[in-house]
């Protein structure tokens, strides 16, 4: 269980300072916007008040939001002492307090806190487990106690999260029966068991986890089948995700952290085996997981189709749970290299430059322009091509904000003899490493506008020590500049190992040139297309603002030019359009014909992460290849 | 509203008598199995029973079934109304006379009839129009009762139905409000309107239908867009179906219906322009129509995905529905043609050989072999790749258990002046035609195992007279023999015009040889994909049974080489195998890879309408082709 460099240590918030760039833009609205807005809405429909009104004795049938609207709150919670972590800012100590006051009052007397169940007028506690939430809302208060306990340590919060976890306990323990039918406690009770040293919690979670799969959730209650919800095969015999992402990827963090805890390799090789599985058959360029709407799940193995990809911005926000346990387990690259995608072609896609809005799904093919939701509605529309203020249902604007607000986490580790740095942004790293000693280093980069990063030693170690920089799976070419020398470095880590001297400094290049990418030839969605990245971003193309180019349903790219980068990130390739179309009104099947002419022109194509940012637009992030016809 | 050639009239069961072949077998199996196995399983799953509960004043919050299920009572009813027609079968008749005397007992004095709402214990009369299906499951009481009107005439079921369509009027007329969120009714009330020349009941269809479109249905309760009911647009305004697919084909059943009751040519031409489109851009290769699960609709337009296609064996009938309708008020072989793609391609692969097991969904891809399932309980799985006995929503089996009742029905039409040969079967038609003279004609031909269709006049009208026979769009090469000379026909009809004597004959000559198809380059999901059709019939490859063949994933084939036809039906393209597949684990986008090699090897397709009978298989419609590699 221990990776090859020396087990490998988080950072905590106080020990990365990160600096202007991509990220810290996100972070900052987040701050200035995002949290705010979410406590709006929810005061707003009522999900906050439904605390003061199991506290007051008036809640009941009218209750209003869906059974889980508790679990909105605590990942505010979230969200808000992990920023209050961050920047020390007073004002959001004070709405952790407000809030943690008004959740604390409707939790019952053994321990039991839940705004939908048992109450007067209330179905009972735990009378569906399958589909009421109550275990999931459980977990997400202990994850929100996680990041108090972590930032200020114990209050009032943990108080109520080890009340809530030890009722937990007592009702589902080892001589127990039950579990949820949305996982989720059992990451919380794994967390909140590291963080207070309980081992209760650990062993629930592993309760829990062992539990689930053998078919004892109710198929009647939800008639997706047993895998919708995890329950079709036990996680330690599974050969790949399946069902409903955010279910399937939250059960995994989990088990990586009971198999880490445990020492259980077995479990841990179990969780290795599916991200493989998945990434290599189930995954969407952008990182994105689920292709079904219907179930909000993965398909089969090659089922990614890109205009019904689902990639639930959640999803992607579990997965970079899931794969960065796995990178900390294992030390391998090949977690942080999806990380780094699912963060900048998930995460940084769902929130609109404002911080006010977000995509829920996010599709690689947006066939026709969406609408703007209507200003004050809550949006049903998971699906609208338009980033929406708030939903019916919520999950993404919270999740969203409290993985933003840890954004800065993911960027370096340490090891036992050093440091490892593993997203690129300007930032100060200064940690204990695993021997002791202290570590310090500067990193200056404009990435991802450019791919050259400066990592200065401001404080260095006496002795030998490591610096490992991750060269990512895509960055084919990159070179590590060192005393005026560089040299080629592979894809996976180029490693410094060393007496370092303060003030030193290393340099890696990325190759920041766009590229062509083509997909596996069993992916039958998207056969015959090509995408473009261009560093660790995937492009798009938008109809809108586009200046050659009407119709991209006409639209055939000429994959023997490479493209060309311009002004603005703007990237620029090679199409034919006008060419193909069928005659109107035929049968749009029949005997091959071959099409040519059109006109060549210049394709514009864009970040992914910012679609739709300029309005309602069709788009495209695979692009068909020429020649056209069929 | 006249079609060139005169009025068009439908041949009632009488005037068309089916020789053994193809869809003989059909019926044949329909009317040995099918039938009794519906009755079965609704008298097994209570919904018989609610109709004798209603009656002795025992239902309530117990009832079993969905609130629709009285419908698939009537559909039963209609399909044994039909049969009982079509054989004269005693028993047939008797079953109709059971089943009436039940449903009848059920119904309020005011006349209203339904056993889910509107009595002790339940929710009242017409609280939930968006959802509870009365009105929808009255037009299906109507519908049973003209089948009734046509073949034996008024009866008890036909009392019952007036009744019903009486209480509609008065609660929904002129002056009121509300419609149904399930189309059906309006179908029913014209259908009845013209067979008992009550232009009451035409004209309160047209009241539905106008009162549509107008946003009136709560979307709050259907959380899909008011698309998904077609309540978003007007239908004499909308461009294309869009929503639910079988909602929107029986609304579009009724609109030609009542165009042509009303001599409304808007309506009609709006209804055209919307096939058109449809067809054009949202229809698979099989006819089938639906793209999406989770709303059994319609997508945009180039939506067509092969893995997730829905095509629900419900819209496929209702789509004949639609296009028989239209063929009949125009004359537009265009529509005949689409009604026989789907005869054989959607109709035809529900029912399994034995007639007890239905698919609900038709997908033109199984990635993974499916899952047999449990012998006694109501399937779920509306997409498992096998068939299944009966559903948890029922609507198919008794849906094609009317249709294929009265399939002889759309093999004929009389004109004017003439016969019209439309599906060709062994079948001796004799009709009178609109200038009142009389005209018999036999036909013989193995369709579709063989093209040659033999069409022999049994009784000839005295002076000239038309006969007209249908050459579908895809039998380019088409050849019409007369006195032994040969002469091309174009696709549409090949007409002999003159002067008949009894014991003539023409044959016409299809070309059955396989051919490759390929699609509008537009529909992305099967983009460097063909399909292999012989005749009518779409083919598609069985992992079962595939000799040489062990993983459907990797095969291409090769377009150069024509396919070949083999004993039994069987058709064999050259394909490439074994090459091409990335390596296990990998991330599966990355820069091109021309991958060689693949052994040469014969895949063995089988029709379509065929499929998972020789056990549940992976199965492909469209077949990537070479060359391999991205």
């Amino acid at each position: 269980m221990v990776p090859p460099h020396g087990r490998i240590r988080p950072l905590g918030l106080g020990e990365v300072d990160l600096g202007p760039g991509f990220w810290a833009a996100l972070q900052d609205t987040n701050a200035a916007a995002t949290l705010d807005h979410c406590e709006y809405w929810m005061e707003r429909a009522g999900w906050l008040a439904n605390f003061d009104r199991v506290a007051g004795g008036t809640t009941g049938r009218d209750r209003p939001g869906w059974c889980f609207s508790d679990s909105e709150v605590y990942k505010l919670l979230e969200a808000l002492a992990w920023e209050y972590g961050r920047t020390g800012r007073g004002e959001v100590d004070d709405a952790v307090r407000r809030l943690t006051a008004r959740v604390g009052r409707a939790q019952d007397a053994d321990g039991y806190l839940n705004t939908c169940y048992g109450h007067a007028g209330q179905e009972p506690r735990y009378s569906d487990l399958e589909t009421g939430h109550e275990l999931y809302c459980t977990g997400h208060l202990l994850q929100a106690a996680v990041a108090r306990l972590r930032t200020t340590g114990p209050d009032a919060l943990v108080d109520i999260a080890r009340r809530a976890a030890d009722h937990v306990c007592a009702t589902f323990g080892a001589d127990g029966t039950g579990l949820c039918g949305h996982p989720e406690i059992e990451v919380g009770l794994v967390e909140l068991g590291r963080a207070l040293g309980e081992e209760r919690y650990v062993e629930q979670a592993r309760i829990f986890l062992d539990r689930r799969g053998h078919g004892t959730l109710r198929q009647d209650r939800v008639p997706l089948g047993s895998a919708y919800f995890q329950d079709d095969v036990p996680i330690r015999r599974a050969h790949a995700w399946r069902g409903h992402a955010v279910r399937a990827l939250y059960l995994s963090a989990a088990a990586v952290d009971v198999a880490v805890e445990l020492g259980d390799r077995e479990l841990l090789a179990a969780v290795e085996g599916q991200w493989e599985h998945t990434v290599a058959r189930r995954t969407h360029i952008t990182g994105g997981m689920g292709s079904r709407h219907q179930d909000e799940g993965f398909g089969e193995d090659w089922e990614l189709p890109a205009d019904r990809a689902y990639c639930e911005s959640c999803a992607g926000i579990a997965s970079v749970m899931v794969s960065w346990r796995l990178y900390l387990a294992t030390g391998d690259m090949r977690y942080v290299d999806l990380v780094e995608r699912t963060f900048f072609n998930v995460v940084a896609a769902s929130p609109s430059a404002d911080g006010r809005a977000f995509f829920y799904a996010n599709p690689l093919h947006q066939r026709v322009a969406g609408e703007e939701p209507e200003a004050d509605a809550l949006s049903p529309r998971a699906e609208s091509g338009v980033r929406a203020p708030w939903f019916d249902v919520s999950c993404c604007p919270t999740n969203l904000a409290r993985t933003l607000a840890t954004w800065h986490t993911h960027a370096a580790v340490a090891e036992e003899h050093g440091l490892a740095v593993l997203q690129y942004a300007s930032a100060h790293v200064r940690a204990e490493l695993g021997d002791g000693r202290v570590m310090g280093v500067a990193v200056e980069t404009d990435y991802p506008r450019g791919g050259t990063v400066a990592v200065r030693v401001t404080e260095a170690p006496a002795g030998m020590a490591a610096l490992r920089l991750r060269v990512p799976a895509w960055a084919a070419g990159a070179e590590l500049e060192e005393g005026g020398r560089r040299r080629p470095v592979p894809p996976g880590a180029a490693v410094v190992e060393r007496v370092f001297a303060a003030g030193e400094e290393v340099r890696l290049h990325l190759p920041m040139g766009p590229r062509l990418i083509w997909p596996d030839p069993r992916i039958d969605a998207v056969r015959g297309c090509v995408a473009v990245e261009r560093g660790p971003l995937v492009y798009c193309a938008e109809e809108v603002g586009q200046p050659s180019v009407r119709d991209l349903d006409e639209v055939r790219v000429d994959p023997s030019v490479p493209p060309e980068e311009r002004e603005g990130g703007v990237v620029v390739v090679r199409a034919l359009t006008g060419a193909a179309p069928a005659p109107e009104g035929a049968w749009p099947y029949g005997a091959r014909t071959e099409v040519g002419g059109g006109s060549a022109v210049e394709l514009v194509l864009t970040p992914y992460h910012q679609w739709a940012e300029r309005g309602p637009t069709a788009m495209r992030v695979w692009l068909p290849t020429a020649p056209p016809g069929r």
